[in-house]
């Protein structure tokens, strides 16, 4: 373990309030050990790094200028809030993120009263500011008191329409809050759309470098009421007499662009807003995603998310790899369908590193479309290019899906259009937690009518999957796959589309049937074996289909077993539900047939392992085989050895 | 029925190559022959008449520029389409307009070659036209070929984010198309939000009445390229020298105000965009809802939907009202609780009069928001209400309700957040078909951890449900009801909240048990009736619940009956797979047990009246008797009464 930071300011620290014995200078120098901890912790925890690297100075500022935990800061995705959590109680268990039991790597209301609205999904601070907002002029009963509602927004985030929606609701409300705009140009990948090349016109414009001195003076310089503060604050700064910004045409008054490092300018513009906002106010600083950690500021993803690290070098420590992972599968099979089919186009919502999509934009530049974070408008934008004759595939994460499931509905499946979802993250995704789950995605899209939708029980799987959704000229089409590394099954040479609705019998047996949609094969492979080693006949299918179900195969196991278990990596309401449904409507549940349907539980699982929160779910091989057994009326395998 | 109107100039149109032939002076007497007709059609069928009449110089001017269907005209909603529709080949259709068998009173690809992009939710026409202008870039293979995509959108429809988000990628991609702002000022209702405010301050600062005569000359006045010519002709209309709209921010061209009923200024201003555009445009049409029909124009919605109506009067032939409608129901039961509860605040995303939430404004005009078209926004910022305290009722159709489901399940249900889901129009809608029907919601909330959804058998336990609702206070909660009235039953005083998890028996029998979950209750009503009078003991029961669900009584319906239906008004996935589920693992189906679930099938159904739609959904009661007599293998009630 690496020698951990001196911070003898912050070891003064356990709650903001502790903040108010510091000078201005030394909450500068209290800055530079937050930064310190927040390093040696990643360096041990993994995380995400270079986003709370670049708001170091702005998580004091606003600490030592907000009154939290009534002042309400709502930091939008959440994964820059490390140097928050160690602010805000919680330094003593920082070295817990992401880890079983331990922190979370997003902001959460269970986790403590200093997290007003829990995080991870980007683009929704504004909203909620605004809904503390709106509940104090309500008096609401909120037991931390209703004080100022400060939403911080990186410039990726703001460029979903939802922080646009909430932009325009609360600058029609006019009601004080504060929207602080984090521009560091750089969201995850590097930013796209519009918007940002206005964020950087509007720096262009006016860079503080030159104008630090009258920033720094904006204070003073504010008179009440701020509206017309800001505006002459915006001209000291910016240089600009005319004209309004995109955020003043939807009400809000804005200041900047000020230095997000530079703790007086910080200190200066908040306490002026503080005390003097009446309206919505937004505070555009300009950060360095990983400031102040040379080996990020050096990467290309500016330190986005790292694996445990040498905190002197930078290195990363990371398992080694066994098989590839399903995400550079699908990437390689996708690449493979598109070299021979100049239709074939894709297209990430800010993802494409994590889609692998990255990969298919090297080859197949003008086919690749990074719309920024926007899943409403992928959907429907998928949907155009589906109605005007290429062949879209959509990469997206399963829980992310969720953000354009109107227009996959809509746009897509009610105009039977064919458009293609490559649904990564399926099922239990690790550190992430619950909020990046893909647990709901089979039910939502299976009950659509006419929509294809598949799952890969192995990485071979998933290769013929992409051809198959390629192939699929006459609906929609989706098929999903899970976080991680492969089985490490021998791959094919190409993809060789299945036929539509149709599972397959891996093991034939005749007692109990497992019957698996999806990434559980490999512990219903060792379930299968456990059984048949105890002389129980199992059958082992693979059902590749949630929709079309494969009648037959699952009518034939009906009948030709006396237990049949399903098994998927999602929630009530998906494959079993389609499984039961069946089986009820054809009058095959009437025979004594003990069905099973394992699905993930009712409840969010908190980070760990894949595999200890399929453990929690019940979902691993020995709860497969204890289905079993209880059906069979069988205490248990020791028993049976017994 | 009242005379048709004389068209001479439209009489000899079919399709809009037939367009060609007429002069400008001909073309704008065209319009009024095609005002006159959409008038008449929709007094014989009712229909969205004032956006019609709004986009009636425009709808011609449109298909006399532009090459239609190579060129793709993207009507946004889709309800001002009559018009269009009358021009592509459908007038001798367009008295049956959203009638049984019948023209969508929506654009439908299905229907037309000239509807490239069905609509019907709002704000999706920029994604789409970007997605046609993209697919033209990489030659897709299209039928009618892809020429210029035109996105037609009205000024309420651009505050939706997902609008925001297909602009901020257009004007990135910076490839030719054109968008159309519809401003009429009013959406449904009268608009709300900044954007709406700073549409109002583009048009105060340069109206068009004013500067006509320069708009008229912007076509010889427009140099190539076209961005530099937008900018002089906007200085022209608008009389300013300096700054940049919105739009331009974003990306776009941007070319107005112009008067959209002016058709010398329309054809001027479409034809140069045709001719010389080279990157995204933006074209700011001010119009009239209801424009050219008094009684429209007169009214407080500008003639939005109407029932069939007298032309000349503008009376409306509404059938007599028996019962109160749910959302009335709703509505005033809402108001009842707020009476008692100062912390009930309510929100809508500009549906105040749909959802009946007009009423609650009009008693509580600050607890009332309505967000604009953004439900992502509306989901989350009620989860701020939440958590600052308040008590937030969110009224939204079910079908838009999928515009904010990520919301739903990240910002509510992760966090446990009490905010209540007030969801009217569940189940089959009538004349709006697919599109609006709200057929998945039950799938999609009830799978959420913690979640309460409840279903109202009537309206008098809708009331009880509102109270119950209120009295949620420790985690999200859910209630679904039908469009339309409610069956007359006796009224209570007050609501009372129901246990939650709790069902109820109506009628006790021993042979057949049929579980309802939802409004059907009127058709299982009479299935039961109908059994029992044949003899066949029947049980009534009001599952009230699909989450929790009331397992004891779910548990002794299937002990103690032969068969066991459930009934529901949503598609698979929902409350018949909770059911199925319980009893799969509960081994409750193991002992002969018949269990039939009817859910909504799995197809889109098309526009009909309610009623004839649940019989193509064989959900009503003769349907029921038959799965009852089926699963007895009692042929039919013929053969029971031989």
């Amino acid at each position: 373990m690496a020698q951990r930071p001196e911070t003898p300011l912050l070891d003064r620290v356990s709650f903001p309030s502790d903040l108010a014995q510091f000078s201005d200078r030394e909450l500068s120098t209290l800055a530079d050990e937050v930064r310190a901890e927040t390093i040696s912790a990643v360096s041990e925890t993994g995380g995400h790094l270079g986003a709370g690297l670049g708001v170091v100075e702005l998580t004091v500022a606003l600490h030592a200028v907000f009154d939290t935990p009534r002042d309400k800061i709502i930091w939008d995705v959440g994964h820059q809030c490390y140097p928050h959590k160690i602010l805000t109680g919680r330094r003593d268990r920082i070295r817990t993120l992401r880890m079983a039991g331990g922190l979370s790597g997003f902001t959460k209301r269970s986790e403590s009263a200093y997290d007003p609205f829990g995080a991870a999904h980007s683009s929704t601070s504004i909203s909620a500011a605004l809904g503390f907002t709106m509940a104090r002029e309500l008096h609401g009963k909120c037991p931390e008191g209703l004080g100022d509602a400060v939403a911080v927004i990186g410039d990726g985030s703001i460029s979903a329409g939802m922080a646009y929606e909430a932009m325009n609701n609360a600058g029609h409300l006019g009601k004080r809050m504060v929207v602080i705009l984090n521009d560091n140009e750089m969201s995850i990948a590097p930013p796209t759309g519009a918007m940002s090349s206005y964020l950087s016109r509007l720096y262009a414009e006016g860079p503080f470098e030159e104008l630090k001195a009258a920033a720094e003076t904006a204070a003073s310089l504010l008179p009440p009421p701020l509206r017309e503060g800001a505006k002459r604050a915006k001209e000291l700064v910016k240089g600009m007499a005319t004209g309004g910004t995109l955020f003043e045409q939807l009400g809000f008054s804005y200041i900047g662009p000020i230095d997000g490092h530079d703790m007086d300018q910080l200190l200066a513009v908040l306490r002026a807003v503080r005390t003097r906002a009446t309206g919505p106010v937004l505070i555009h600083t300009i950060t360095k995603k990983g400031k102040g950690y040379a080996p990020a500021e050096g990467a290309a993803d500016k330190g986005h998310a790292r694996a445990k690290f040498n905190v002197i070098t930078g290195e990363q420590k990371k398992a080694a790899s066994n098989a590839p992972s399903y995400t550079k599968v699908f990437a390689k099979a996708l690449i493979d369908e598109a070299s021979r089919d100049e239709q074939i186009c894709a297209i990430t919502a800010a993802m494409p590193d994590g889609t692998g999509l990255n990969l298919f934009a090297e080859r197949f530049p003008k086919r690749c479309f990074d719309v920024g974070i926007a899943e409403q408008h992928a959907v429907t934008f998928a949907g155009g290019l589906a109605a005007g004759g290429c062949k879209p595939f959509t990469a997206i994460y399963s829980t992310f899906l969720q953000r354009g499931y109107d227009q996959v509905v809509h746009d897509v499946a009610i105009q039977r259009l064919p458009v293609r979802f490559a649904i990564d993250r399926a099922g239990l995704v690790g550190a992430d937690g619950a909020t990046h789950a893909g647990t709901f995605d089979i039910a939502f899209l299976a009950n659509l009518p006419d929509f294809v939708v598949m799952a890969a029980a192995d990485e071979a799987e998933l290769v013929h999957m992409v051809a198959t959704a390629a192939a699929i000229d006459d609906r929609p089409s989706a098929f999903r796959f899970p976080r991680g590394e492969g089985m490490g099954v021998d791959m094919p040479e190409r993809g060789v589309p299945i036929e539509i609705g149709k599972g397959r019998i891996l093991r034939e047996g005749t007692k109990v049937a497992i019957l698996n949609f999806g990434a559980r094969m490999a512990e219903a492979m060792i379930a299968h074996e456990e059984l048949e080693a105890h002389g129980i006949s199992t059958t082992l299918a693979d059902a590749r289909f949630a929709k079309p179900l494969d009648r037959d195969m699952i009518l034939r196991l009906a009948r030709e077993h006396e237990v049949l278990i399903t098994l998927e990596e999602g929630a009530i309401g998906g494959f079993s539900s389609h499984v039961l449904h069946l089986l009820a409507v054809e009058g095959a549940l009437e025979h004594g047939l003990k069905v099973r349907p394992m699905v993930l539980p009712d409840t969010f699982i908190d980070q760990n392992s894949p595999k200890a929160m399929y453990d929690v779910a019940a979902m691993n091989a020995p709860q497969i085989v204890e289905q079993a057994l209880k059906a069979l009326n069988i205490a248990g395998i020791r028993d049976l050895r017994a």
